[in-house]
């Protein structure tokens, strides 16, 4: 792992825009401080360019979408590839209903998108590969390998399909990551604050295959190292001591 | 108490679609997630009644609605009604102001609930007894039985009226429970949340007061169970420690 | 520091109307909760008003406004105006986008503001002082006891300008804060409780300078005492014992 791409982050604090749902603002503020990043939230159509014009990378992640919240998601989408600062797209819950599979098909049209991420339902939704899925969970078994190609294919961006084992593709290449704990299918928004992460990390210099990785693979070994806690006992008291591994170094998380 | 309530919740995990307030959303999600249930959450009009036709079970609760929001909870709760799965009513702060009332109104004219929940304040405004309310809160005293026994009547539902002992009518009769922890008044949105793992009770095959007080005595059982801890000293550190109990079993809640 | 304004907002619990973001306000509300306040929020221009009216103070925090929350939030301060009771601004980010800088404009004009609150970068906007802004923070350096004497001055109203040093604006008398603690700028919405507690603290019998000064003395006691567990070991542990710390007495606080 790069971790020069980490310490960037906590060096430079990059001001990350996140136009995401209601259910994980607060989660993803709040990990994405711990991380090294400065969040910054802002919706309004009148703003979401602007805010986007100065900020350091752009998040979009549908999970709570209305129709009023589109036009400052484009906005601040093409913002961000004028300026030329990373952009991802988080899809959550595409395949559980036909808005939500058309507000990302906007998206797509409208802005290039730096890194796309979801589980395996969503991402396989968004190259028609057939997947079950619950809710916005995804539940079944498939390549996810197949998946994170396709969509780097299809999209011409880096693909990160996240499960027990993610799958990062860019440019026919493809990378596994094989850290994180269940605890993280326990807490709401634990996929929408690694995308927030993710875009942080994408804002460093670093070839971005690294970037991603980094990104992934922290994550999952910040989730380790929290559930490995003594005073952990169950998702709740997971989640401070999880985002207090956010916070530390590789070398602290590895115990080293 | 009939523990196959809470078994079939964890075995299933049934998908719960809910419409509540943007400030217990996050909380709502982790407290489902924790006690075995699977979130989801969708309001956009052109959305809500799709996501509600793939639900197990649907809340709405009005802690913050704005008349943009009205159109999508008719949807859900027309969608569960036309399924025939479970959908539950939280009417918070109904008696703050009549903007709360009339969306009430709309609701229980459109949807037939399945279980309406509520602190005797809340419960008594829908029957027109007379109640002191402070804010969204109740702080009066009465007949918790009297309040359930006429909602349950009138609205031809199971009626759940929260307080330091909560009664529940279905079809006349009326059942009690004690368990609780003064710190659930503390935290926000602990009805909220109650109202969520309601729905997930509702989803299972039992009679439906076994259903309705299951939810309400493990609810209060777990937060017993959470104070009780060395380590809380005050509402926040109990935070994290009741979405901890929320996923035990019932005999561990009870030491056993 | 008048230990009489905390005592009187534990025996009073006053109710609190929070117009405020969506990022904070699950935190605003348990933190308001242990502090012994009363939150209710309320955005539907429906009934913002109403709210208010029943409502011991009112905050108005724009930091993540759209256009379609603004006419509650005048209506809700003038409400409090009309009524008599303080209203709060808190113009997070005004620095950040000209949207921002419209709305809080358009607040000024309509309601009469019993204080404004901010870091010094979003109180120096409001009088013109040339600051350094990166997204919602304030990062330069500056005179924050200059920029408190302007807002009050300018905007006859008492001003509180946060940072590592806080300054307390009341008719021409500066009096400044030294309590708090690094980890409260890694936790997002710190100021924004804070910006309630304040609120609750107006709604006491004491001169303004000692109810504003016992807000932000407290609060940044509560930080240090927090920060001091031995449990705590990031901004993630560091939460839930500040809410525990803001349910505490000063002697609690002070260690006495």
């Amino acid at each position: 792992m790069n971790e020069s791409v980490i310490q960037q982050v906590r060096t430079r604090n990059p001001l990350i825009h996140n136009l995401t749902n209601e259910v994980v603002m607060n989660f993803t503020a709040n990990g994405l401080l711990a991380f090294g990043g400065s969040p910054i939230m802002a919706k309004a159509e009148e703003e979401a360019g602007e805010m986007a014009s100065i900020a350091d990378g752009v998040l979009i992640n549908i999970g709570t979408s209305t129709l009023t919240e589109l036009p400052a998601m484009k906005l601040a989408g093409k913002a961000a590839n004028k300026k030329g600062v990373p952009v991802v797209l988080d899809p959550v819950g595409i395949g559980a209903t036909s808005f939500r599979k058309d507000v990302v098909k906007q998206l797509l049209q409208e802005v290039q998108f730096t890194a796309i991420k979801g589980n395996a339902g969503e991402m396989a939704k968004l190259v028609d590969i057939p997947w079950e899925v619950k809710g916005v969970e995804s539940v079944g078994d498939g390549d996810g390998k197949e998946i994170a190609a396709k969509v780097s294919e299809m999209y011409r961006t880096t693909a990160v399909v996240t499960g027990e084992t993610d799958f990062i593709c860019n440019e026919g290449n493809v990378i596994q990551n094989t850290t994180g704990h269940r605890y993280l299918e326990k807490i709401t928004g634990a996929g929408c604050l690694l995308g927030s992460i993710l875009t942080a990390c994408l804002t460093t210099e670093a070839p971005i295959e690294d970037q991603a990785f980094a990104a992934v693979y922290f994550y999952g070994l910040a989730a380790e190292y929290a559930a490995a806690q003594g005073h952990v006992h169950g998702s709740g008291s997971f989640l401070p001591a999880f985002i207090d591994a956010l916070s530390r170094s590789v070398d602290q998380l590895n115990g080293v």
